[in-house]
């Protein structure tokens, strides 16, 4: 859940997305699943349990971030729309405040009042691109891609389902929680560094580094799930 | 998860921020351990179970969160410095094509040559705003914060654990799965309505179609994951 959930601005276009999207969804599914089945594990005595509660969070947590996703996404066209229609309003109405703020953008480079009233007039001829100047770089907004946010929600949703069964499979194969635990962590771990190399080489960032980080997240995680669990469960 | 599973580009600064944390962190932490318990209420006979699978679910999606936001933050803020080195670099070394990048945003925007080629002579006299000017609008890329990064991870991860506490808070008080259940979700959806009421006018979205997606995603994944753990109990 790691990813996603900060807000990079990394751009990826056509099978890149696709495939980050991927490697999002799996190597989250993989980290909360994981500590989850995990912390049950050390609190209580039957596979069947640690299978219910794994994919009881598998389905809540890619709903919540599939359709989560998706609905972000929906209001995030919404709010460049409805920004668009004010920019459009704004350079109709009070094209010389408009002129202003473009100004601005430009003085604070050191540029002199000559360029920048010079920029501002040819800007001002074609009012598509003064609103489209204005959207990206007085309000820091780029136009979102409604099919994109819906598929990247899609493919995130389904990649963290599929994450997610790799550590709970071991508790279908095993007859006990503590030996699913060990055969879910051997598995995980590897996936873990996998896709935490993977991961860090689609988006650029050193892989080794990238995969011990992911790997980390996912031990520790998992880690402090089986140690306050068991507590609680000694506890209740 | 909804929300900073997405990148959102939003600012906000000093208190604002702060509160979005905390309402994004509770918002998604009610979510899925309320999904969570929800699915287990249907499946197995003790409050213990839920609760301990629900305190293992808040420690690990917290600290994925946390620290997989913490370490996602310092990754940008590397991501960052290596590009400001660059530019440095290729404004030094090799300027002429810096110069014709720095056109070639201007001449999407229409611009004649001959503004271009001012723009251009003005800002290179000043290096660090050349770069400065670089790193934002040719790589479309902010200085991170980091102290913000870190702060940020913190306060999300925490009211992540007092938001999962909310739906869970329920199973401590009554006797059955069932109870736990009825009093979780009715405490839970007022929280979610709530949440995402506050969260949709902090982040100066509608308010009462925010609330209503946000309760719609958690009695979503609440009801799915009731249901397919039912299914899988029944099965296994």
């Amino acid at each position: 859940m790691t990813a996603i959930r900060n807000s990079h601005k990394e751009e990826h276009l056509g099978s890149s997305a696709f495939i980050t999207d991927i490697v999002i969804g799996m190597a989250d599914g993989l980290t909360v699943p994981f500590a989850l089945a995990a912390g049950l594990s050390g609190a209580v005595q039957s596979n069947a349990i640690v299978i219910t509660a794994g994919i009881a969070e598998i389905v809540a947590g890619s709903i919540a971030m599939g359709l989560g996703g998706y609905l972000a996404g929906k209001t995030e066209q919404e709010h460049f729309q409805s920004e668009l229609r004010r920019e459009y309003a704004e350079v109709e109405n009070i094209p010389e405040q408009e002129k202003g703020e473009v100004k601005l953008v430009f003085a604070q480079y050191g540029l002199s009042d000559h360029t920048q009233n010079q920029i501002v007039g040819e800007l001002a001829k074609d009012k598509h691109k003064w609103v489209d100047f204005m959207m990206k770089y007085e309000l820091g907004l780029e136009k979102p891609d409604v099919n994109r946010a819906r598929n990247s929600a899609a493919t995130i949703g389904i990649s963290y389902i599929i994450g997610g069964l790799i550590p709970l499979s071991a508790y279908f194969f095993t007859h006990t929680p503590f030996q699913g635990l060990i055969i879910s962590a051997l598995l995980t771990i590897l996936c873990l560094f996998l896709f935490g190399y993977f991961k860090s080489k689609v988006t650029g960032q050193p892989p080794l580094k990238g995969a011990i980080k992911v790997t980390l997240i996912g031990i520790t995680a998992a880690a402090a799930a089986f140690l306050v669990a068991k507590v609680f469960n000694t506890l209740l």
